[in-house]
């Protein structure tokens, strides 16, 4: 047997050491040098290629970051389904570790410099929501829902599953005709259109994404619905009036912890003690960061918080928990469905963008879809209701909505 | 005009100052002296008659106890349905108000004095649950379920409506032939014997209580079942053995906050990461000790906790909460039930303890039913998975289920 020289020995032994930092996945790694390192125990599912050593050493730093890095810029590969090999990795670590080496380091500068504050969220939310309406279009909907869906059926389709998703949240919230609504990070404004037309709800919804109000104005327009949705282009803690109903798809993850007492009283004297709402929300099943690479690259200062540390901005207010669910195996269907589109408009997102981005764009598409599927993210919808409302709320299929009208109340 | 003396002016005052810290509620309050003193503002919907010097100053002291431990001697009397006027009372007074004054020190002197500790717990649930099986057979349905029931329709009666809420349960947690179920605080063991018998479960049932489980022995014998349901006497915290399922409906308000700890721990000893649950308890829409009175002659010990004082006890263990629905209109029914079934067995519960006994629950449970209806308490069931858990949770009607299957997962 050949005498293998130090340094291909050592990239052997960081590949291991990488894969035991992962939970042992049934995951061959390739190395620079060509050799290739078998998983321990199980037979290998994927391939891991790592191209350079610049990238070896920063898997072996920090394996998730320096996995997506890499990734982005080709240095490293996988054989096979991305998702697939996403979701093997977050089943064998199931468990969030974070906090510690240089990965935890990393996490606490970028919760210290993306600051949640109006002007960070401001930059936070430009980063993301800014970088094109087009681009969007490539891979949303047509009414650029960007948010987790409800798919009634199998077979039901993203456009069917959005507006499904809309319905269920109206008739959750048991919407009627001319009721005041706040929405609070209304995106590309399909709920508040939504409700307007189909429930005739008076609609003020709030966004600091400059794309995403031009959008909306222009769809309210055409939609000849401009006397019943106003789309503001500020910040949830400035909205001002008084409404029946406060609603926020998709907008808790970028709020962060150190700003729910502040949402809690935008909550209050937006609705009271009469009002209802819903906030639907990425989560997690305990409380941990979200990947740095995801807050570094794809989404700057969010954080998906566990129930027990979002829960407390409603029962500052006295708010009754209606109804949790946890859609979170709809998420993972909805990002499939978005990666598909996606990877089918690479060469326009490749020309718009650049190569890195769209492996990037895929890695976080693909990331996400495996974290929703094996559970390392949830998705919430919390419905509540304030302490002298008197509206009943519908959970259960309409079954209960009867049962808690003929008991008093939601 | 007469010239009134210092003793009835200063009851008077007594009477309005009462009135004010319970929030103005319309109720008219005769004093010792006979003279009636009117609510601010609302017409008087019902008269509370303060029969003697010390009851008055006994509420003057603090309203809740005073008003609750008067009435049992019969020292207070209301005229009207006492459930609708504690109702009342509730809603002009939605906030928990405690911690302050001679109610807070009390609150804190019963939280002192009432452990939670195996043998404190013990101690509490003997007081409560040994009053004897004969006088809960009073009251309660047949099979002595002594939690929310669910009711399907408006008519369903309350035996309908406890099956309905066991099979339920049984249905969120998607139950198997020969699954392995602990359950934690079974009662007269209702449950257990439920899911033995048309799921084909192996249970473990355990509970403190001497009088419950020796029923629930000899209900088991009657039924044939002694092969798959074993009643332990032992506290939750000494549950042994593993289980695919861990299932506790209304022990969580008897384990006190200082001990969600210890019942995580016992969790995931049962279920482990793979297990799934349900919790089904009587909980706040913030943080507040239950009401005195209640703790001190009715419950011992006994705290009903927000979500956000619970769920860490899941989060400990990375268990998903796939679901939380809320019932507490359902419990208001159910708490109408028992005490339109209590009443009518006065003659009876006066035999086997008092008249001061009979009126002291007749309040415990028109008092309940007025928490539940006018929100200031709540029914939580809480259904969770451990993070490798592979079965599909049942939660939204079947058309959940369906989904989730399809989409790969609980």
């Amino acid at each position: 047997m050949a005498r293998r020289n130090w340094l291909a020995m050592a990239a052997e032994e960081a590949a291991r050491r990488i894969l035991a930092r992962s939970g042992d996945p049934p995951v061959r790694i390739v190395l620079p040098t060509g050799v290739a390192v078998e998983p321990r125990g199980a037979q290998p599912r994927f391939t891991l290629s790592i191209r350079t050593w610049r990238a070896l050493a920063a898997m072996l730093i920090d394996p998730e970051s320096g996995f997506a890095e890499n990734y982005a810029s080709g240095a490293a590969e996988v054989d096979g389904p991305l998702a697939g090999f996403c979701d093997e990795i977050y089943r064998c670590c199931p468990w969030p570790r974070s906090g510690r080496g240089v990965a935890g380091l990393l996490s606490r500068y970028l919760d210290w410099t993306q600051s949640r504050s109006v002007r960070g969220a401001k930059a936070n939310i430009h980063r993301h929501y800014d970088l094109g309406n087009e681009f969007y279009r490539l891979w949303l909907d047509e009414e650029m829902l960007y948010t987790c869906a409800f798919f009634p059926r199998e077979d039901a389709t993203l456009e069917e599953a959005q507006q499904a998703k809309m319905e269920r949240v109206a008739r959750k919230l048991a919407l009627q005709q001319d009721e005041r609504v706040a929405e609070a990070g209304c995106g590309w404004g399909a709920f508040a259109l939504y409700i307007a037309r189909h429930y005739g709800c008076r609609v003020r919804a709030f966004n600091i994404s400059e794309e995403q109000i031009a959008w909306a104005r222009r769809r309210a327009r055409e939609l000849g619905l401009e006397g019943r949705v106003e789309f503001v282009l500020d910040d949830y803690r400035n909205i001002t009036g008084s409404y029946d109903v406060f609603a926020s798809i998709g907008m808790l993850e970028h709020v962060g912890k150190d700003h729910y007492r502040e949402l809690g009283e935008v909550i209050r004297r937006t609705i009271g003690d009469r009002g209802r709402g819903l906030l639907h929300f990425i989560g997690r099943s305990s409380p941990a960061p979200l990947s740095a690479w995801i807050r570094k690259r794809i989404f700057p200062g969010a954080y998906a918080p566990a129930l027990s540390e979002m829960l407390p901005l409603l029962e500052a207010g006295d708010y009754r928990v209606a109804d949790v669910e946890n859609l979170r195996s709809h998420y993972a269907r909805t990002l499939r469905c978005w990666r598909e589109r996606f990877e089918a408009a690479g060469p326009q997102v490749r020309r718009m963008f650049s190569e890195e981005f769209a492996r990037a764009w895929k890695l976080y598409l693909a990331g996400s879809e495996a974290a929703f599927h094996s559970g390392s993210l949830q998705l919430y919808q919390v419905l509540f209701a304030g302490p002298r409302c008197t509206r009943a709320l519908w959970t259960r299929e309409g079954e209960q909505q009867a049962q808690l009208r003929a008991a008093g109340g939601a």
